[in-house]
């Protein structure tokens, strides 16, 4: 087999890729080890920037997020059992963000590119990147029983954190950066409306505690636990329980429960490989950055990568110029460090350490107190939050 | 002796503390264990922010302070050998800082309380406050060579972190905040203009630098140096040499060295004594917190909590309600902890830990970068180096 670029992995990086360069009418070949069920249920992000849906619009794949799909403008921040709301549009000019699952982006964008695109091929399993620093690279995989070669001018990374892509960059071209937290998600879907109508981000002293949502019908729910916590040692009951105290406010706000139809625990985890190239082979999303889950990044991280990618070897065909496929590393690094930094600390401002000091804890309450009372540090957030400019 | 306020210590705390009272028409004493010349020569601070610039000339002790102090309107950040400068006025709607040392404030203090005040008594030490939660609270003191009582209507120490007065109110109702820092400042007095009209902070792999000034003549250098450094232990040339490389840049500014007249070794601490009032009692500066230099908040904060006790009493005497006495901690506690937070956030933005991850660093670089590229986050920064609100 042979295409301009191989793309291993059909998550929503290189689902999206695959689109990107079919509307630019370059050819690709998407590789993805798992089943399309697999990759259309499993449960991953749900937050889109404002950036990803203009890209997601624009790439002719926002129909049914469009009508699906909700738009959020503020979130919640809730600690000392006060409530605290973020206005995104008013502090970043117009900017929001939309509430549409990953598992909603992957069928919207498999479903276009059985339609209209190039080949999507599901149980391909890729073994080997050979020849990243040639000018003919190639991806060796299994399919239907046997081995196979792809042969392209371009190869793409799409294939998250366990990929074997970036296996194919010599170690000693590689820096690692990398930082893990001594504590996890537990994270439910439950069949019951949103107990508030936008995302909720609990501090408190027995840790941090998520209200988010899948649609007005299923909330998506994450408590802070114990790193290595095992999902099935908490009862439904239990979980409940603990989301009522965590979120507890003043007034007579309440948590409505309903049937638990899923349930596990999230590791989390800060990682950055660099640099996101090598020769004519490129890394996007989880393949060249983890973020902890709290800013929501991880997907429109993924969305920026291939979409620089896109352009980049656009203007390589139309100009002749490689100089943007040459800076595609260090143009997608300083996006991802600001969004590594986002999530660092959003992730410090809500968790409780095991072993926090009371001074630590202070110092949390204070950061909260300063965003509820200074404009300018919600500014700071909500400019976060909504996403960091695509350069 | 008898009076309505015993004061203890003659820091700038409480001889502002005496000023105010005094154009309140309030009677005080202020008690201080060194003699005049110890308090007129000590080296601190040396930032003034606008809430205190407004103070001090509100209070008549600005005269000096507008003829000689420096304005700042702005601070350099350095990294990556990059130079980035914060406006303040631009980004607070006109506030800026004064460059006026702390032994130039006690010397203006010192000069009109003995000329208009209540009695100052330079080498009497407080030996104990007896009655804090009676109603005529007292303090034990020695001068020349004998033990007396003042007999006060209220106690105020402001007599630093070792001071007697803390000790006063009972361990049981005292809850201590602190964190200290694996580093310290080693700092220089030296003769020569300094370097750059504002300081500059420098944050570098081989850790922060700091370039401030007293004077236009006389320049006041730091450096982080490992905790438990002897200042001794570095000779001229290799601060100066050191100071040369923290703060490179990419362009032709050049560090100038002069005669070096003074060198110490500063410890970093970060520490809250809650609560800041036991009866009549009430804590006001270093007695009740400490913040690392970092910030340049301490003396600041000592002017505000000063400030808010001479307001509550005034209200007192005024409306015969004591409820502005009774929420003194609070009031306090809340300014308090937000220059806590502040200073915390600029010392862990600027200095390298030793054993500092590369995550760490690079998150690090990209707090600098997001400085150096949103108004929101140089806003934030500039809201609080200028000063948080009194109450």
């Amino acid at each position: 087999m042979r295409t301009t670029v191989g793309i291993i992995g059909a998550g929503p990086a290189g689902l999206l890729l695959a689109r990107l360069l079919h509307n630019a009418g370059i050819d690709s070949v998407v590789l993805e080890s798992r089943d399309r069920s697999y990759v259309e249920q499993r449960q991953r992000a749900g937050i889109l920037e404002q950036g990803t849906v203009d890209v997601l619009r624009a790439a002719g794949a926002g129909a049914r997020m469009d009508r699906e799909g909700l738009r959020h403008d503020g979130i919640e921040l809730r600690f000392a059992r006060r409530r605290h709301r973020i206005d995104f549009p008013a502090l970043t000019g117009g900017r929001s963000v939309m509430v549409y699952a990953q598992t909603e982006v992957c069928k919207d964008l498999i479903a276009l590119q059985l339609k209209e695109g190039g080949p999507l091929l599901f149980e391909a399993e890729a073994l080997e990147v050979e020849g990243a620093d040639t000018d003919s690279p190639r991806v060796r995989f299994r399919h239907e029983g046997r081995e196979d070669v792809l042969e392209c001018a371009y190869v793409v990374g799409c294939d998250g954190f366990w990929g074997v892509a970036r296996k194919a960059i010599p170690e000693e071209l590689t820096q690692v950066f990398e930082r893990t937290y001594p504590f996890g998600w537990l994270g439910i879907l439950a069949d019951v409306a949103p107990s508030h109508d936008e995302l909720v981000y609990a501090r408190h002293d027995r840790g941090f505690a998520l209200l988010s949502m899948r649609s007005p019908v299923v909330s998506r729910l994450y408590l802070q636990v114990p790193e290595g916590t095992d999902a099935e040692a908490w009862s439904d009951e239990e979980i409940w329980d603990e989301l009522e105290r965590r979120f507890e406010t003043a007034d007579d706000w309440r948590l409505a429960r309903g049937p638990v139809t899923a349930k596990s625990v999230t590791p989390m985890r800060s990682h950055v490989h660099e640099p996101m190239r090598h020769g004519r082979l490129f890394l996007a999303g989880d393949a060249a950055h983890i973020v902890p889950p709290t800013g929501a990044k991880g997907l429109n991280l993924a969305v920026g990568d291939v979409v620089t990618f896109a352009r980049a070897l656009v203007h390589q065909e139309e100009t002749g110029s490689g100089e943007l496929l040459d800076a595609y590393s260090q143009t997608c690094l300083r996006r991802v460090w600001q969004a590594e930094r986002f999530s660092y600390e959003m992730t410090t401002l809500l968790h409780r350490p095991p072993g926090a000091t009371p001074f630590e804890d202070r110092i949390q309450l204070a950061r909260l107190e300063r965003l509820a009372s200074s404009h300018a540090a919600e500014q700071d957030l909500a400019e976060g939050y909504t996403g960091f400019a695509l350069e």
